[in-house]
């Protein structure tokens, strides 16, 4: 398996950025020196508020210079609150509006008139409530938006979540940036995204909700996005696929030179209805949009937790020659069914080595544990063991990668020497991980069980936080790590065919 | 829909019961009046200590009558140890054999001669082994046993979990007893099935981890289970089909009174291999189980998580007349997932009817929300209004149930007055679904989302428990209670032809 085609994963961003030279037209919008947020109004719950949310956001990743902007206050959450966009000295780049849908010309020519880069238009309301009008003045806003040379994202979104240049649109956002970008027509599903993947290690370049996108829209942020030299993998939830052809044109793109992974919403009749009620998006043909994908090389998921798995896959997995996992994890039911899942994900699981076999019996009992493949043993909780056992099935001949099964919840747990410091422990087993990754120059990839009780969940996530210093990939689940796996697998393999065709 | 089918699923233990009339041969190794663990060794932490781990599962339950049984210790886990079983006063009902395999004969001599009714063997290194001769001596020891009356559990397993009579073979596992029973080959999957169904609920009437299974296996087990008068739900996770005709007689005669729900390891190559390696079991032909399952009527399943999400199906949704659901849930990616979900499910997700629409947008605020279903409005965390969309979509003349979907780790949880009082705050917010669901006459069913952060997971358990106290059934995510859903759907389906053909 070729190595090129795992270094393009982390090389792509640059050297395409290298090679555009200039600046992109976008650029600007992902960079404002200050934010206005017009119609802000000060948070109460069961009310509206969602401007003093996004002030908070901002805030939280000390933005520097936000101007709430409502006549009806002098101040919000600390700000100093402007009546209107004319009356801010200084430039502001760019505008989120607030207020309801028919206060927006008027807020379009404020900006017009204060020369702002972008209007982001939280505001909804537009087409996707099917009321009569509603269509034609969204596109009006539009036209006369860029006509005047004002981007507008949106309307009915959340916007931007840059965390390079401060920005974000919900409280809770991770400070720090990464390399996966996110084009999303949900912010809800853009704000679950990052959310979800944080304690697994994945950070972000650029987040962009663009809900109707009656402007800036998903074909121009994937071409922005493949050249952007901030980003090495590619995210997208997309309702509508409007402009067919262009969409296509633009996956093909992104794909060409980096991860491409996409979630559609509307693949059911009923889902498609309610795609139109949210973006006024229309779903069109599922199976075009798969055979279309296919075509352009880009990765189809059906939920944001996959989408996550595969970003976790493209950002943490190195080094994987080929589908032969060793599996190490303590349980024998547990194990029976990761070789089914593994097995059932179109990897394998096969039987180790005698003298792996051999090596392993010095350490570990005969009598209710099974040295095979999958490695019955209870050695996750004992890091010497531990150790021991993963270098010796990562040196195994017929292995390609080693699978480690962790559970914070189960009764090892309980009886190992956590409490007394869990730090320590947890970072002493995360240690004999990596040297036996080091050792057997064979990758490990975990499962560690999502916890149920307060307790495990901590240990969990001081797990995680462990790996990710690490760079081990981490999945909640066998199938779900195996899955992933055998898309990143599938990818590189495609790319290597690709890389001997040139 | 029958509602005489959803009666069954509630009375068929007792009425069975009742009809059986007397006591069962296995009665008796469900109520031992005490247990000796013999070979049990004070805890350490990396040596065996699993006899010690025994005593304390028992002591948590607070079993009367615990014998440690070795002649190098004087007392275990603060109590006194016997040298060997006969120089214990009164009777021994249940001996757990923790020594090693090849002083199992011995033990076996001591039971019969203290004429206890149960052996259960903890003891691993048998048959599952592969060593030459390991089968013989297995099945030399099952058939003294039980040639002398003694009934034996194993060898290579857990034994049981029987709340009821205070026996647990863990410890962490809940002192309620509840209506759900399962057999297991694996104590693993026996313990997780009973972890990570707790918090959704479920209690047990009895669990049996059986292993190798060289005398007590499936067959008499699930006969038993059927007749139980304590059992009204039955699981069952096995490896190898063994005496196949068998098996699938006693899943039609359970399936025939009870939901019988059942879980294969070994489906793959490498599962089959695993299987032989943990319970020395055969795993047969996937399809042809597949085919037995249908036609005994049993519901088969993929994994532990489907095996509880059946569980709660069975255990807690009522009065459910069909597959329309009415989706409650803010976010408008969420709900286009939903929406598609519910149909690959293949349940309905039918648009509301115009009034409730009108009605809706009474207090949901048209910009920003969808009121077609799903709902996508922003009121998940806020009682009154909550309480008010649950009862006015439940009545829609379209709607057979509502699927209400609320996620602790949203931003609208993190703004929600929570953290001052969390009790009253969730507990209200239960009382208005409890209420909605009452004036609607439709069931709610729940999906919260599986939270990664502490706080996010306290209020998601606070919240579960309220929901347990109200027979409100939880899943973690849309797909997984759709999928439940419509099994659920399909087994009362089956039933009420079943009744009609009658």
């Amino acid at each position: 398996m070729s190595q090129v085609s795992e270094r393009i994963i982390h090389e792509a961003g640059t050297v395409q950025g290298m090679r555009a030279g200039q600046s992109h037209p976008l650029d600007a919008i992902f960079s404002p020196r200050s934010v206005a947020v017009v119609g802000a109004s000060p948070w109460q719950f069961g009310a509206s508020g969602a401007g003093a949310a996004f002030i908070r956001a901002l805030q939280e990743l000390a933005f520097p210079l936000i101007y709430p902007v409502n006549p009806k206050h002098e101040e919000i959450e600390g700000l100093r609150c402007y009546p209107d966009l004319l009356s801010i000295d200084g430039p502001v780049d760019h505008v989120i509006s607030a207020v309801p849908a028919k206060a927006v010309s008027s807020v379009l020519e404020q900006v017009i008139a204060k020369g702002s880069r972008t209007l982001h238009l939280f505001t909804a309301g537009f087409s996707e409530t099917g009321e009569d009008g509603a269509e034609e003045i969204e596109k009006d806003v539009a036209a006369k938006a860029v006509q005047a040379g004002v981007r507008v994202l949106g309307p009915n979104c959340m916007g931007l979540y840059v965390p390079a240049a401060r920005l974000s649109f919900t409280p809770g956002m991770p400070a720090e940036p990464g390399p996966v970008a996110m084009i999303s027509q949900s912010g809800t599903n853009a704000g679950e995204m990052v959310r979800s993947s944080a304690p697994r290690g994945i950070r972000f370049s650029k987040v962009v909700s663009y809900g109707n996108g009656s402007d800036i829209a998903a074909n121009e942020l994937l071409e922005y996005l493949a050249q952007d030299p901030e980003t090495e993998i590619i995210t997208a939830y997309v309702e509508g696929i409007g402009d067919g052809r262009g969409l296509m044109c633009a996956l093909g793109k992104a794909a060409a030179v980096k991860p491409m992974i996409i979630l559609k919403g509307g693949r059911t009749l009923a889902g498609g209805r309610a795609a139109y009620s949210h973006t006024a998006s229309l779903a069109g043909s599922t199976e075009v949009f798969e055979a279309a994908c296919r075509q352009a090389g880009a990765i189809q998921v059906l939920s944001v937790d996959q989408m996550v798995d595969l970003a976790v896959a493209f950002r943490f997995i190195r080094g994987i020659r080929g589908p032969r996992l060793g599996v190490v994890g303590g349980g024998g039911g547990f194990s029976v069914f990761a070789a089914d899942e593994i097995e059932a994900a179109g990897l394998d699981c096969p039987p180790l080595p005698e003298e792996t076999q051999t090596e392993l019996l010095r350490f570990i009992p005969l009598a209710g544990s099974s040295v095979r493949n999958p490695v019955d043993a209870f050695v996750s909780f004992d890091p010497t063991r531990l150790g021991k056992t993963l270098s010796t099935v990562g040196s195994a001949g017929n292995v390609d990668a080693v699978l480690f099964h962790i559970d914070f919840a189960s009764p090892a747990a309980a009886y190992a020497p956590i409490t007394s410091d869990p730090q320590s422990f947890i970072g002493l087993l995360v240690k004999e991980m990596d040297a036996a990754q080091a050792a057997s120059g064979k990758p490990i990839i975990v499962a560690a069980n999502q916890a149920l009780d307060v307790k495990a969940v901590e240990y969990t996530l001081l797990f995680q936080e462990h790996c990710q210093r690490a760079s081990i990939p981490v999945y909640p689940t066998i199938p779900r790590a195996a899955a992933a796996i055998a898309a990143y697998l599938r990818w590189i393999e495609r790319r290597s065919v690709g890389e001997a065709e040139e």
